[in-house]
């Protein structure tokens, strides 16, 4: 095994490799075709993909390599490897990326969320209810990892997002600058579809198991509470986050009459 | 291993066994806290698990066995068995439990829907909806298998449903009977927030990969579209299930003023 096939191996395991190069690794087709092309650093393909038609134009990217079926499988994260994966860089959104230039603010605030299944789904839910970015403390999954990038479905290149040393400092800043705070909380005071987002919102999500901190519980404006019929004590952290979105997208088309 | 190990084996891998035996199979404490205690054939604890506090009350149920932990791991349908499972029996609902004595009814109506972990979503949220039943065809992942179980948390024991040897022809029963079938489509006309599920109501969700069949989508009364941002095409079955289910019972508490 050479080097950069070492490389992959590592980019694909370890946050820590991620973070010190700025890369990370895509796999399969469909995810290949989501990458902006700019960011591609090398494609690689095993020989029995190389030999499809659809790998032809592939292989004429600059950096292209063909490896025998077993190397990929031991590059691949995935148990049955479609046979193509690239070497992307990561993108480095600024702060002000967070805010559209169409419409108000609609964030969600993430604390310690460590299901990388879940931080997939509310990129790409996210996207579709029209948030305009992320914010995650450290103890959030690395949204690079294989993982979340496959369950984002593409929209980890165009959702923006960032990383908060200081997530309280952060959601104190984002307060400050009018945006309203409102905290996912089973036991909060008010049914989610009864308070107002069509202005700059903010939803915080806490972590599967323990929920928000109490330091964050308290930066929050209001305490959302989505009712639940039966037994049920809590949604799962990416469906209440995809509820609350979509809560926010409906009363923004109302007030926008679309 | 014995002919009742075997048995437990058989009941976890096989939906064939679970068909004629009517039995299934939960593991977990959190989920053998869920079972109603009168459909419990039998329960397997590892001896690790034996020795633990919260072993003792569940050792003075009639039919309780203590198993080396090897044996049990063989048992076990997870990678890390929480050292307890029970032999249950499926319930077997009729028609009318369908159907809530509070509110009109608020149903699901599954095409070949395939993935055990989207089924066990939608009967959880649904649970937390106040969805009144589920309906799905045979083509559906098997709602009883340990997948499916684990991911109701619970749900499984308490949301109504049943499979329909012709799903259409039970959807136009239900249409006869004046449910409004809404088909879930992302070319549907009407954005599904403008759309009144305050009334009988059921919608239709087809397979991951290919949507409802034609023969289905006749059958709607009205086909809603979740409108989305960005460039996400679809969201995932079970994440539109649950977006539906959750704008039915915003409209449905608006209505009763609650």
């Amino acid at each position: 095994m050479n080097q950069q096939e070492k490389e992959i191996i590592a980019l694909q395991k370890k946050a820590a490799e991620r973070r010190k190069t700025g890369l990370f690794v895509v796999e399969g087709i469909r995810g290949y075709r989501e990458i902006p092309h700019n960011l591609i650093e090398t494609v690689v393909l095993s020989e029995s993909f190389s030999r499809q038609k659809s790998a032809l134009e592939i292989m004429e990217e600059r950096n292209s390599r063909v490896v025998p079926d077993s190397i990929f499988s031991a590059l691949s994260d995935t148990r049955t490897p479609q046979g193509i994966l690239a070497v992307v860089r990561q993108i480095r959104w600024k702060k002000d990326d967070l805010s559209a230039p169409d419409r108000p603010p609609l964030l969600v605030i993430l604390e310690t969320l460590q299901d990388p299944g879940n931080l997939g789904t509310i990129f790409r839910a996210g996207e579709a209810a029209g948030v305009t970015g992320i914010v995650m403390d450290e103890g959030t999954c690395d949204p690079w990892s294989p993982k979340v990038v496959r369950s984002t479905m593409g929209s980890i290149f165009r959702m923006p997002f960032f990383t908060a040393e200081d997530l309280p400092a952060e959601t104190a800043r984002l307060a400050d600058a009018g945006i309203r705070i409102c905290a996912a909380d089973m036991d909060g005071e008010a049914d989610y579809t009864r308070v107002d987002y069509t202005g700059g919102s903010a939803f915080l999500i806490g972590n599967e198991g323990n929920g928000l901190s109490a330091q964050m519980m308290q930066m929050a404006d209001t305490r959302v509470r989505i009712p639940m019929c039966g037994r049920v004590e809590s949604l799962n952290a990416a469906m209440a986050a995809s509820v609350l979105m979509f809560e926010a997208a409906r009363q923004r088309r109302e007030v926008s009459g679309r």
